[in-house]
């Protein structure tokens, strides 16, 4: 929000919506066709690292940047060309794929002093793949509207596994016209492509989706401590569970009591998986869209809560289904 | 739990476990041989009623009784026996399912001053129905053995519309040696009889899932009513939660949103279902039986106190769905 | 509620109010003229034990009885009676205090098998002073009112301490003809005797004190944290809002932030004071007498289930400002 | 934070830390001693109004800006000088106040594109007593300080009542050395005027009393309902908190129940007082700085998500303390 009004101060003479689109289409058929022409990614680390390796894979020359000079090396040595800085790769690439830890780096790399939009060139696509404040997305978009580029937001599901295997879930919010540039490149990293409407609507999706998952994890962790303690076998409830209408993913795909299912961090000591600090990140961007759109949403902020206090209590590694093991813990008088 | 005490002062001499079931089987399997002897049913309401009409399709007598006569009425006009009191159920009858509101009835039906505790014939098998404080449940299990007869604990799933079809799910905690000779009467009313463990895990495995279902389905209306704020239509954000990890029963089988399934509550101004009220009193037994054991619920708490309020805003009878709406309403200036 | 309708059932016939007074109100002042005559005691733990002896200093004699015989002996040495049974105490007192940890203790010390009621005289005053589900206390009075007794509520606050001190504050709930005669006594034991209305709302008093005592504790806790982490040097914190509309007693007077106040649980490792688990007991009464009046107490709820939590990691026996350590600690990565 | 970034990025080649002082010191003194020089002064909503009225009356020539025309007029009736933008009102004078309604109008009349850094003065002194995101106050201190200026955060306690009367309170964060300066002026407007510590720290005490406030006032409001349903007089109820560790300021000196005390808002249909909208935004703040420095504070959340709830169901414009109706309504059947 405060973002959206710093940008939006040097915006104001700007039209609010591009209303030719004739030349910016022509770019992007031209973009469209010169497939491997080679492709920007900025940011390589646990995610973009394989991301980017499954877009060489594909082959697209790939031009790289990451702050870390160490995290760019290894795709020097793989023949990848790798640059000083966000703008560097904006003069050399026209599509260019952005995966940062969060909205400030973000913001950092668009619109930074050496950032993409110094030196984009007209008609790039801008693809941001991190997990951030849709407003932030939104506000991104129009300043690079204002160089004549385009800019879709697609954060992913799925962690460094499906990463590595290039089945990825993206969620991508953007001018319509330009999914299926972006898709081109997306479908090299992912399995399952979802546009989800104008820029922004990629993360609401994924936001979304992770705050009703936090909330049903931590419910059913709840409910099964309770039954539990109530005299009931944990893997009786959860089947009784799944065949009724408290069944969720996190009760019959994830259940997070060790001894219910096979192949799932609570089996493993919670270790892999979604971490607990990853989940109480997501939250905290649902608590701010919350809070700037007014909407309630009492269960998915005391949810942020709970996993913030788990963070400061050694959950911080563990996957989040770990809450079953929090809350399970017994006073011992 | 007061119960308990109260109950158990003066159970203090008893053997905590019956220990000779020599008798009682015997009695047990005469019961089960006898299939169409009369079958007592106690509690003729929404649900009682439905209930006891299909034991008598099914061709057992029923011994009927209701603390207003005039649910007693038509039983009469349909051949059944009407009685003055859970104690003359008790007398004619060895096979007896209660179906009350609350636990406090529950409590007056089985150990009142005439109560089916006052006149219970050996031998005979109690099932209670009703949905309860499952440490209630618990104690009248004792009292009953006391005088020699078996008490179970089955509540249903699935509201009126169900008990009509005679496709209830019933969750049966008891004595397992006793689990077919209830399965039997049970069958008739419903097409799901899961057995959940000792007495009072019937109770148990209720309560546990209408509190994740609370859980889920508030989730779900936070979500849904947050996306659609951000600008996510609310058809494709319902998708893409179903095929992702926030994947629940209310997202997928019972969307709080209207327009977005058809043939549910929310597609029908949130007639029907299952009423706020209900599930306020179902959560505050969870609340209950969390408090007695100690377990920390803090979301399902929080449900509680979410349905508590809205059933002071007018949606008391409406479908529990309905806490979208009651979310969804704006801030008017 | 439970136990209400497990005793009510038995109480059906008897008339709601005594209507007759006078033979009472006969009995009551030949009891408040001979003061010096045996007063019971039974509980002698923690509280009872100093709260006994203060009424031996004031010169009346007791008549004692504790569940651990040990708990007895120093009575025994220092002149006081000690009984085999809770009704051998009603057998030679017709004023009795009890002092017992929980609502099925006090269940039992009163309508147990050898409890209070079964030997009472006509006319004995009863007063319990352990902290219970009010429901329970006015089903123990019209127990008691049945044999002709006087059941009064009377809940204390202040802690071993002020029990040792004499100045307890009790909160009295009972008609209100024979507060007189209850305060007597007390004031051996407290220096505030406050007459609080018909019988439970002495407890009820209490519950609500200590659910807005926690809610106002967390709520510093978490502000001072906040504070703190924006900048604020934490001793001026507490001054702006000990002077402002956030003023409360747990900033004012029992700061939980160490180095803010001298002489407080903080200053001292969060040892002595009102340990956690206590407050968490209180929690869980006031939870109970909210969820059976359908009151929505979303903070108390929330408090209920963060005490509880606080208990299994290592909390339950420090002071509950210990919340703020609690809500302190820091990730680590 | 996201504007953070944005400013931050173009901010990465200045010193951190002003670190001569000499100038600015000098700048100070004799900005201090021309006392009846011109105060600019922007935002001239319910608060700014009588706020600037107040420097006109201690004889300080105001140059004035607002948004709205309107509100400015009044002012040129008595002889202030009206401007066309913030940054107009900066080349007139070189002390400046503004008094807004949030973090993006603040970041706009700052360093929008007609905003006071486009002119300002070096050696000015800007004090901000809207109340908005303490990151955004450090974000505009470093950009004021760019230009050689001093940025102050002063935001305010009291209503339009005491900004009236001249007795507001004042927290203020910035410079220490700079202190005395803005003290000057704002003793003209408010009767307390506290030095909090650096930038920010102002916003940070204002946002942690409110946080706390509406804790106490829920917690309050929960209590006596919960006390009213139990059986208690809620004057007495009152009474006994007050002198008991359950005390606050909502208890004691603004208690939210109708008939309880003269003279506050719930004794008057909840008017006047501080709206239940204006709480909401203040809850919102410490919830996103809450959420930015990663502080768990689940009662503080759980209140916005309260205030949030109530503003949509008809208490958006009432006194916050109107939480006690919200809770009180009662299910009717």
């Amino acid at each position: 929000m405060a973002a959206a009004l710093v940008l939006r101060a040097s915006l104001r003479l700007l039209p609010r919506r591009r209303k030719v689109c004739a030349g910016g289409a022509a770019t992007v058929s031209s973009r469209a066709m010169a497939s491997k022409t080679p492709v920007g990614f900025i940011g390589l680390g646990n995610m973009g690292n394989p991301m980017a390796k499954n877009l060489l894979k594909h082959g697209y020359p790939v031009i790289a940047y990451d702050v870390f000079p160490e995290a760019c090396k290894e795709f020097q040595d793989v023949g990848a060309q790798v640059t000083d800085s966000p703008a560097d790769v904006a003069e050399r690439a026209d599509r260019i794929i952005t995966m940062l830890p969060s909205s400030p780096n973000a913001v950092d790399v668009y619109i930074g002093s050496s950032g993409i939009l110094k030196k984009v060139k007209k008609g790039s696509l801008l693809i941001d793949s991190s997990t951030i404040d849709p407003a932030i997305s939104k506000e991104l978009a129009k300043e690079a509207e204002k160089m004549g580029a385009v800019f879709m937001d697609a954060p992913v599901s799925g962690g460094v596994g499906a990463a590595r295997a290039g089945n990825l879930t993206f969620m991508v919010g953007g001018v319509e016209q330009e999914f299926d540039a972006a898709k081109e490149l997306l479908t090299c990293m992912g399995s399952n492509v979802v546009y989800c409407g104008e820029v922004g609507t990629g993360q609401a999706a994924k936001i979304c989706n992770n705050m009703l998952l936090a909330i049903s994890m931590i419910g059913t962790a709840e409910t099964m401590n309770l039954g539990i303690r109530l005299g009931l076998d944990p893997k009786l409830l959860a089947k009784i569970l799944n065949m009724s209408s408290g069944r969720c993913w996190s009760s019959d795909t994830y259940n997070p009591v060790p001894g219910v299912m096979e192949g799932v961090p609570s089996a493993n000591s919670y270790q892999g998986g979604f971490g607990t600090t990853l989940m109480a990140k997501d939250l905290g961007l649902a608590q701010i869209s919350a809070t700037n759109t007014k909407t309630p949403v009492p269960l998915g902020s005391l949810a942020h809560q709970l996993y913030r206090m788990m963070c400061a209590k050694g959950y911080a590694q563990k996957d989040f289904s770990s809450v079953f093991q929090f809350l399970r813990e017994e006073e011992s008088l």
